[in-house]
């Protein structure tokens, strides 16, 4: 019944270069999902997302749930038409929000009850309950209801909501209502413990969805254990159907999962970093309220198309965030969105030429360079 | 030398339609200056502010020289290149902005010496300074440096203060260096007394220059009152020359202003609104954090062209201001900015085809009527 599909195109090693075609359009993968938590990515126009190229982007269960409410965004015509993005969306679960509530929230084997960080009212999410927010919302992807415990923890316990989340994924699975174009995702959880991820993967598959995501990486284990964690989970997952790594990362972390065959990926990194004056460059990051960049006539990164790069300084940055202008947060989440897009576009590539490998040694050889000195300017 | 001029196209009545001719481009007038104060309209890209249908900005010498220092911006290749704007550029001259400090100010004859609000540090200006500041950040157009007295305050203060002005503005005039198309504006002051607006005047004609502001109103008067002077003062200023009405105004303020021979306006009202969650519109003003557009389908005001209406919901709006999200800002700025010139091009379509009464009779009703009754949506 489904048109939903994920479709390769090439392969390099693990890595994939395919079309995630849905209800809501077409995404050339890998690629990137800004983040737009409450139905607007930070800082951002849709029509600046657009520009930078980005093609789905995602939104957080949790806090549209609670702002403006799940059943006023369906009677306004769902997030695509409230946010001004036709293009695919993706909604978490509200899990991973409402686990970091700690103290706020109470856990049971049928789901989660939990105080509202904006006024203190008590909402309660099941499987059952995200996976109809989800519906109302109207998301072209949506994510199953799932535990995840922050890393380290002891391996019982990590085994344990594991097999909770697997429950879930199957009461998730049994809400959600199939449509043309749209798709469900599971979640692979069981931390670091390759055994317990092979665990969870097959239950899922057992369960079957449209695609999978690998979840419960990225909370403290470290690059290296996160990078084991995929080479132990990814080959495992069926071929034909799209995978997720979730709430990753920086463009190291991006490209270690493209090479063990992720094909999409979400992080609030380059949308939070250009509220903060950090930006991604192929040559590393730049904090551009530093004071070298005060007199500093060349662009962020030369070549960038966005307009940050393409029509100011690096001293017009500093200028911005040194006088809290709003304009600095708006042109740098610019800036590294759209790095973001072309380091995707650029992997993407790569992969569909054969040439990914090389193409890894000269992104982390540029990223390891660093900024070469500024001009001489007054 | 100068090819900076303005050239009348229709008159009705008092109110004047024309071209202003820089080194950077014309503007039709009457226009509005979005006001950029420290480089930037506040929450805008400078693609948007033009997007708006903007034609001249305003920066502002007080904060520019202290953040980031005139010598600084034309090191950088000028406030032009600095904010991404090519079009014509207005400076004001520090004069309000330092006479509003209070305490941190002491005035004497030659200037005024005054502290930054940002660290602390002593600065100084005179009319030469703030002349070469301006000349030093690029402005097409450079305004006198002046005193601008809080009304109501005593008649022989307020002549007192008009007189050390106009003397200032000899000494502004003499440190102004002549470039093609570029000019400088005196300044009329004189409080609510038309005696002493019409002996300034007087003053300003005999030194001479390419354009006229009247300065010291919108401060406290009234807009009776401030009209009244208008009334007053307008008629006595050359009449192929530019007028500018500083600091003005609201919808209505700008309106009565074109009707008694202003040209030029700028003020943070519109900007500095979009900031707080009010709209203008043409029936009025809306709060959007009020409830009742937390459910509102349709757009701030039918017709606009601009994105947060061709794009979005009220209750869209609602959300993004209740949540504190950057956009809403943005959007709702981009909004009144919009509203703002789209005034100001029906006002001189209006006087172009000699029907400017009418079309005033039109607006002030459109204002009165306010806002009709939302729709009914969940």
């Amino acid at each position: 019944m489904s048109s939903f599909s994920w479709q390769a195109e090439a392969t390099d090693g693990a890595a994939r270069a395919g079309q995630l075609h849905t209800a809501h359009g077409s995404v050339p993968t890998p690629t990137f999902m800004p983040v737009g938590t409450a139905g607007t990515v930070k800082a951002m126009t849709a029509d600046a997302v657009r520009s930078t190229g980005a093609g789905i982007v995602l939104g957080n269960t949790y806090h549209l749930m609670l702002r403006p409410g799940a059943e006023r965004v369906r009677a306004l015509g769902g997030l695509h038409r409230f946010m001004d993005w036709p293009g695919p969306i993706l909604t978490d679960s509200g899990g991973f929000q409402v686990m970091s509530l700690g103290a706020l929230r109470r856990l049971d084997a049928d789901g989660v009850t939990f105080r509202s960080h904006i006024d203190g009212s008590e909402h309660r999410l099941t499987p059952e309950r995200s996976t109809d927010i989800q519906h109302a919302l109207d998301a072209t992807i949506t994510m199953c209801f799932d535990e995840c415990p922050a890393l380290p923890a002891p391996v019982e316990a990590i085994a344990a909501s594991m097999r909770l989340s697997m429950r879930w994924a199957a009461r998730s699975r049994e809400a959600f209502v199939q449509r043309e174009g749209y798709a469900q995702f599971g979640i692979v959880q069981g931390g670091t413990e390759l055994e317990l991820r092979a665990e969870s993967v097959r239950a899922l598959t057992e369960i079957g969805f449209e695609g999978y995501a690998v979840g419960g990486l990225a909370v403290g284990e470290g690059q290296a254990l996160m990078f084991r964690t995929l080479d132990g989970t990814v080959p495992l997952l069926p071929h034909d159907k799209p995978r997720y790594l979730m709430g990753v990362g920086t463009p190291d972390d991006l490209l270690g999962g493209v090479q063990r065959g992720i094909d999409m990926f979400d992080c609030v990194m380059p949308t939070r970093a250009g509220r903060t004056a950090r930006a991604y460059t192929g040559f590393g990051t730049l904090n551009l309220r530093n004071a070298r960049h005060a007199t500093d006539a060349r662009p962020i990164e030369a070549g960038c198309p966005c307009p940050a790069c393409s029509r100011h300084s690096r001293a017009y940055l500093h200028h911005l965030f040194r006088a809290d202008e709003i304009l600095g947060p708006m042109l740098l989440t610019w800036h590294n969105l759209t790095y973001y897009q072309r380091l995707m576009t650029g992997i993407r590539q790569a992969v569909l030429e054969g040439r990914l490998d090389a193409h890894a040694v000269a992104l982390r050889a540029g990223w390891a360079q660093g900024d070469p000195p500024p001009l001489q300017t007054p």
